[in-house]
């Protein structure tokens, strides 16, 4: 299809969604991606804001000022936003020029918001409607009304001070009598949220209490913009993402970056992993005469290691987790770090056991395997501990509780893995 | 407030919502939960399903026949479903039994469908419309239905064979002119899914097409229930966590699981992480007599495998995310598996030479310094290719790709860094 058929790509693209159509322009290769960029011949602003958005960068500096002007201008406000915060001065500044002025101001309104804060998702189209109205008069308003938003769900209802009071569905609407109130339809679900808080709370409170829209105030408590469940849901989704990406120390990245990129990326936190990693080393270092007497201590060594990793990798997941969903908080930590403790216990006990065979028959002796099964069951308790101890304290001390803690956990359990077995050793053995 | 003073605690009880009591029975003490619950006399349906799916049949063993009955009687037909899907046999006829007959048959047809499936998520009461009418007829109908479901967000048109055709929203019928027909309101994001299609795809077309509500198909391609973006964004939720929790080999745990369940649901995944650390262990012992003659080896050992290790979790985890959100497929495989290599080789060449001097100036051996520098870079571009091939394998073979390819990608760092960095010692120290 590269073959420069400008006619069939059109035809081919046309019958996909936008989004598709940007995970296309993703998946190819760079040099091809060049070529199919030239052939489309500017693109739609609905792709624009599918791309990725290390992508959304390179292509934007591919474009010609009016093509970008174009792509933008068919875009709702929240959309604008979402582009325009995530590219570099010189392009947010082409964008912004490229909107007419009133729909600029709503977009720079949007940007005065803390990054990553619920004034920066809400999109300003609202449907509101006063206290007094009944089902009627907003029938007949919404008729009439010519600049509704493309996708709305409810009806706010707002005090004479613009606070809002509650919300209506439009299902309700249509199907009550043209003079119930608005009042006697009231929604329970009803909540606000402030245009400071962060997303992460927002993305939480749309799943804890089913919401489908929420209605953004300010200070002031007074209805300044709406947030609906779809940018929620992206919300909810980015927020997975990071938690995931954040445990393993890969940072920020998508698929598309380059080599050059990525390797940088990961670069910082190997270099960490390595500094730690010499620290469990200085350990085995501080042993190192009774390693070299006993050489099946050095063989040994990686299995009391690898378990605790392990251990301490399943309760920092559960923790991570379970700090995500607000299912971890101050009331319950206290007992879910005994019960990660407790879970070390056990699963150490019965380990130690099947470690201390396992060396005894392997070694042929006996004194080993005491020794593996000793080290083997303190490291899965520290394990339990410090899985779920670690992300705590992070978050105790305002870091995300995901932010790398795989490898702090697994320094904590190497570390204490290998004092255990080769202490004992050299106690029991020498 | 666990004094016994019913008459506070249902007056705290009553301000909270569903969701909200249900993470407070959730976080009490298994002894404070017996009292809580029967202080509260029964519960209401909705609680019952905000529940953890452990603590449900908990509570549910702890109800009177009619006071589950009573709860579950204003619940809607897919959250019953949700209910009854998870309970065991006795229970879920318990359940199916408190229903009356009417509701009964429309659970046991959605219950019909696979586990995981569309048909299992979708609510039966849809609201439809035929192809020939206006936006008059449809507020006409809506006003005079009576049984319209609690939430909806648009009205399905469909053919006379009842299969779906276009839908059209809300706020465009309360806005259009009552004799526009319905067609010209058609939404472009229309798109239906079969029954039988796994939920993850579900949530995976919400998710890409930012749609609000999908239409779901028989295998004629009739109409028979609609799935709503809420169910869908949980679907996503519970999608990432069993990501997660897969990777790191926990399986599907909860925080109100007791301890000697949680340690039973470890103890699989360890057993398997033990295999594996055996695996490496016995690398090491092929070598023994090198560990034995430079102690060195041992101490530096760790170092390799910490960092191979490492890299390869951080692959992985681009990976499996990438595959999760579909952005990596078939057609992209063979790059990003270039790519990660790529990004080892970069990563690798940068920490041997990091390593190597840190070795040499450690153990005062330049060679020993080339050995460890010579195993990391090797090492890394493993783990790279590694932490992709392993998840892009299991999949092709129709395996989760999370499932717990975390302990799979460290064996191999650890079985390769062990092999790379002996067999080059014995070869260059010997």
């Amino acid at each position: 299809v590269e073959a420069g058929d400008k006619v069939r790509l059109d035809a081919l693209l046309d019958d996909l969604h936008a989004a598709d159509v940007a995970d296309l322009i993703e998946q190819v290769g760079s040099g091809e991606r060049a070529a199919l960029l030239e052939l489309m011949g500017g693109l739609d602003g609905d792709i624009l804001s599918e791309l990725d958005e290390g992508l959304r960068e390179e292509v934007i500096d591919q474009l010609e000022p009016e093509e970008l002007a174009e792509a933008v201008r068919d875009l709702e406000s929240d959309d604008v936003v979402d582009l325009v915060e995530d590219l570099e001065g010189e392009q947010a500044e082409a964008v912004l020029e490229a909107l007419d002025s009133a729909d600029r101001a709503v977009v720079e309104q949007s940007l005065a918001f803390p990054e990553d804060s619920a004034g920066r998702l809400m999109q300003r189209e609202v449907v509101m409607a006063p206290e007094h109205w009944s089902v009627g008069d907003a029938i007949d308003f919404l008729r009439e009304a010519e600049d509704l938003p493309d996708q709305f769900y409810h009806v706010i209802v707002v005090d004479p001070r613009l606070r809002p009071v509650g919300y209506v569905t439009l299902g309700s609407i249509l199907s009550a009598p043209r003079e119930t109130p608005l009042k006697a339809l009231f929604e329970d679900s009803f909540r606000t949220v402030e245009a400071t808080r962060p997303q992460a709370d927002v993305a939480y409170l749309f799943n804890q209490y089913h919401l489908i829209s929420m209605p953004v105030v300010d200070d002031d408590d007074r209805l300044i913009g709406v947030i609906t469940i779809d940018d929620a849901m992206i919300v909810l989704d980015e927020e997975h993402e990071e938690d995931m990406m954040l445990m393993a120390g890969v940072g920020d990245s998508s698929l598309s970056d380059t080599i050059l990129e990525t390797a940088r990326q990961r670069f910082g936190w190997l270099f960490v992993n390595l500094l730690t990693a010499i620290l469990a080393s200085a350990v085995i270092a501080l042993f190192s005469d009774v390693v070299d007497q006993i050489v099946a201590l050095a063989i040994a060594m990686p299995i009391v290691a690898s378990m605790g990793g392990n251990a301490g990798t399943q309760s920092l997941t559960v923790a991570v987790r379970a700090m995500a969903t607000r299912d971890l908080t101050g009331a319950n930590a206290w007992r879910v770090v005994m019960r990660e403790t407790a879970v070390g216990f056990l699963n150490g006990l019965l380990y130690g056991v099947i470690l201390g065979a396992v060396g005894w028959l392997w070694f042929d002796s006996a004194m080993l395997g005491v020794v593996l099964s000793v080290a083997m069951w303190l490291n899965l308790v520290v394990a339990g501990l410090a899985g779920i101890a670690i992300p705590l304290g992070l978050e105790k001390v305002g870091i995300d509780p995901a932010l790398a803690s795989g490898t702090l956990v697994t320094t904590v359990t190497d570390v204490v893995g290998f004092f255990c077995f080769l202490s004992l050793a050299s106690w029991l053995l020498l």
